[in-house]
């Protein structure tokens, strides 16, 4: 198979993702040059001096101009305004992808404001990040080995969809093919549900009596466990707005569940709580066993 | 300060937080001999061969009649059995603490099974831990820069608590006291509830249809979330059911929680949703930043 080469790479959103996209391409020489694009001046200025792109624009309309790849990678909560604002000025080549953490809503925004360049948009989700965020967060092997989530419709050229797979390939991602829907239930569960509980479980620490005290006397297990409380709120609320029905449902599934151990804790049935737990953690090893295998 | 010289301790349950203790304070020549108690001739055998302790028994009652420092390390829920086997053949002088992770129990346990020993009972709660169990686990830097609670009684020696004192100093850790009472709804909030939540969790998912699938799809956040459902399962429903009643008020706390982040998503009050998730963010920052500080 030939060498992957894409002209000119837009990045509209040059942030953790954006950024490790075009650093992972720019290693593997498979990108001729990068355009970033941004809404603060400071962190475009980051990304310049850090070589994570070549050129920075704050006008997507321009910079998409010329583009080959288009990757969209704001949060999920601008796609529309962003959508709305480069469709006219497209190339009729270019392909479009995304790196939203949600799918149905963002085909349903690409349906409605990419017009005619709907065909060539790949909807997309790298499963992969870090709590940390921006363009100095970036770095090249943060796909490696991670797998990335392709959602074409049916309306989508076989062309494009083989063009972004190609890319994230390069990046050293695993890509799997699933339907929005799949997606967006499967993601509610594994990622949007355990920050939900990461977050919630901070706020009622942060409001028991000294919870400074209360945090010094904590150790590993808490500081693991809400890690992920530490990512951006912004972008959770977002994702969390956009993903709300599968959010929701899986949410309810969760209550009920601490509403069962609960019950088991009430009636001090240390026999039914050792076997729930227990069945936790043979599920966890069958899991771990799993991600190592592939 | 004279240097901490323990002629002959005596781990029971010699485990993850037995063993060490013990590997601490033998490499600081802090104690003489260090006889092991065990249920299983296996994790015994481990225990000897890795040098953890000098000596074997599975008879605690012959173990400790010569014993200075005997440190009780079994699951919580064995602790009536264990007392009720050693009292009879302490020596009159020997001080006995224990690692339990719930401490009113202990307590009430002590005072019910330790006779006249009981002044000379500190109890302690080493707050530190890896998801692995057994002598193989243990290291001797387990302690190091964590913290341990004491909760001595009214009736407890100022000399024993002095001793305890000093031998976890002398692992590295930071000694804290506090009342019982205080214990055990700390730990409810910090310790107790996040590893319902995690079991609670990895059951949640493994229920899902194609879970396999589901797990392959997930990336770092869920498993340092899930991280502790990896923790053992007998000690950790002992530990939920001795301290039943501070975990249960906590869970309908969190319980509570939950219901508000989901009326909010339901709502779509998508800047109220970003204002909890910011103000989850903030606080565990400032935390971080506390624990750093120490």
């Amino acid at each position: 198979m030939a060498r992957l080469k894409i002209g000119k790479l837009v990045v509209i959103g040059t942030g953790l993702i954006g950024g490790s996209f075009a650093l992972a391409l720019k290693r593997a020489r498979a990108v001729g040059r990068v355009t970033g694009v941004g809404r603060t001046r400071r962190n475009l200025a980051d990304a310049l001096k850090l070589k994570v792109i070549d050129e920075a624009s704050r006008d997507p309309a321009r910079a998409v101009r010329d583009a080959d790849l288009v990757l969209l990678a704001t949060p999920v909560g601008q796609m529309p305004a962003v959508m709305t604002e480069i469709a006219p000025h497209l190339p009729h080549h270019a392909v479009i992808t995304d790196g939203g953490s949600t799918k149905r809503d963002v085909v349903e925004c690409a349906r409605r404001f990419l017009g005619a360049h709907f065909t060539r948009f790949v909807p997309g989700h790298p499963v992969a990040g870090t709590e940390k965020s921006g363009a100095t967060a970036a770095f090249p092997d943060l796909f490696r080995g991670r797998s990335v989530i392709l959602t074409p419709q049916r309306e989508t050229l076989a062309s494009a969809t083989r063009l972004v797979r190609r890319a994230w390939e390069t990046c050293g991602a695993r890509v799997v093919r699933l339907d929005a829907e799949a997606h967006d239930s499967i993601l509610a569960a594994v990622s949007h549900l355990p920050h939900v509980i990461a977050f919630a479980l901070v706020n009622l620490l942060a409001r028991q009596r000294s919870p400074g005290r209360l945090f010094a006397l904590s150790a590993g297990g808490l500081r693991d466990t809400v890690r992920i409380a530490g990512s951006s709120p912004e972008m959770w609320a977002d994702i969390c707005s956009a993903n709300r029905d599968a959010l929701l449902a899986v949410l309810e599934d969760y209550e009920n569940e601490l509403e069962q151990v609960r019950a088991v804790i009430e009636n001090g049935d240390t026999g039914e709580l050792r076997r729930m737990f227990g069945q936790a953690r043979s599920a966890r090893e069958k899991w771990l066993v799993g991600k190592r295998g592939r």
